[in-house]
């Protein structure tokens, strides 16, 4: 896990810039100055899209060379956030608010001018399952906006009172009609500037080979992995996924995967030519 | 990845329960029916605590045997969460909440009785870093409530338009003076009945051998392993971390933890003998 890897990077920054596409290999690369490599040359080929750029980090150890991508402290400033509703009133008390920066505090945050009491807004986290059977992964096409038409895992908003693999379990019982059963940890993925999320993805098996669609997918079906629709995906978090997880499929190796998907401001959420992967590292 | 290994598991589902405790190994374990095993001997041997139960799921594949103890679709119910607090008005216009099941959904909620807003709420993430320098890692003791006094891993709340590396980061620096360079993802522990969080701590090293301690720590160390202050400890997200890690090290292959930390309702957040590490999976 030490090693630092950058793959991908934006060629801007001298990287090779690499866009998943059909038949070519995800990890063409350069390295970092010092960094030890890490490549595969094993090609697949998901459809679509050839405007996706990834800014990979590939930690494999458990120290790294230093990494030009890499997140450090220097970016300690929280970056704006675009879509985020400004709050006007206290939930407890029901008095106005303002917005203000709390003692002890670096940021502003809503506070209620009757009871003081400060309104935090976080990011949300979205947890669903890839599931895997017969070679083949289960997606839904979503019978509700946004996206609408459009494939996507089970996911949705983890609750208060569950764990993640909970709620990714239950989503997937009520998109897919599916019970299925948790394996292993796969993918996290940020998405801080547009829609304040957090993807937790699991990978999961059928329980029993039965699933049917819920109330908010119009159609769940088995795609083998050079069928999956990446033309008609719902969102980049789930383009990002699918591509991982075949990446890892065809190099026979599953990883945990976590990353940065920047969208472009004011892009929509299905729109693949409109983000970036960045920060991603591997354990 | 396939194999799903029930190690140090419930005494009541006729698993062999374990305690992480002084110089005894962490996974004495006996395995499920079917299961493929994962056995460590290599002992290491964290201070204090005898109370801790750990029931652990170990995914090493991308296909499991079935699992008593895993996540499945039966789970659905969201449980009840102890201390969440209700909301009683609209953060957007100010009017009064009721608490109702809205219509397409399944969970109470609060919607304004004037403009018909529902107000969700759902669990947070605190990030963290956990940093290696010269075999030692680095606390804080806090400096603030709760757990004053005690050591911890600096970590906060992640901040809308940031992502969880860059809150780990930002907050590795305001709690220990510390730029650091985040490695790879290490652990994603929520605790859904007490505190609805969830805590997400990546590995990272030190960019200069430089900390001091920011205003919510009265201190920093770097402490040995064998030297860490497990009596000490501010919360038991940091002591199934600090576990784990041991445990990796020791055994020489560093993988991501995920796992659900069950609080007793009513125990403090500081109190080792009150909660288990259920659904421990690998990636």
């Amino acid at each position: 896990m030490l090693k630092a890897i950058q793959i991908l990077g934006s060629s801007s920054s001298g990287f090779v810039s690499q866009i998943w596409r059909k038949g070519h290999s995800p990890l063409a690369f350069s390295s970092s100055a010092g960094a030890r490599t890490r490549i595969s040359t094993t090609p697949f080929s998901p459809r679509g899209t050839r405007c996706f750029r990834a800014n990979r980090v590939y930690a494999t150890g458990s120290k790294s060379e230093s990494n030009p991508d890499a997140v450090s402290s220097s970016q300690v400033a929280v970056q704006s956030a675009g879509n985020v509703r400004k709050i006007k009133f206290c939930q407890w008390c029901g008095g106005p608010t303002k917005y203000d920066i709390p003692d002890g505090e670096e940021k502003m945050r809503a506070i209620c001018t009757v009871c003081g009491k400060i309104a935090y807004q976080n990011p949300k986290m979205v947890v669903g399952c890839l599931i895997e059977h017969d070679k083949k992964v289960l997606l839904c096409k979503r019978n509700i906006e946004p996206s609408f038409g459009l494939w996507t895992l089970p996911a949705g908003y983890m609750e208060i009172g569950e764990s993640a693999a909970e709620g990714a379990t239950r989503e997937t019982w009520e998109e897919a009609g599916a019970e299925v059963e948790v394996l292993s940890p796969f993918a996290q993925l940020d998405i801080p500037l547009i829609g304040q999320q957090t993807y937790i993805i699991f990978l999961a098996k059928l329980k029993r080979p039965h699933f049917a669609p819920g109330p908010e997918s119009s159609e769940c079906q088995l795609f083998s992995l050079d069928d999956i629709p990446f033309d008609s995906l719902a969102f980049s978090s789930i383009f990002v996924t699918l591509n991982l997880y075949i990446d890892d499929i065809r190099t026979g190796k599953l990883n945990f995967h976590y990353g940065t998907i920047k969208k472009r401001p004011g892009s929509s959420a299905s729109d693949m030519c409109a983000f970036s992967l960045d920060h991603h590292l591997l354990s």
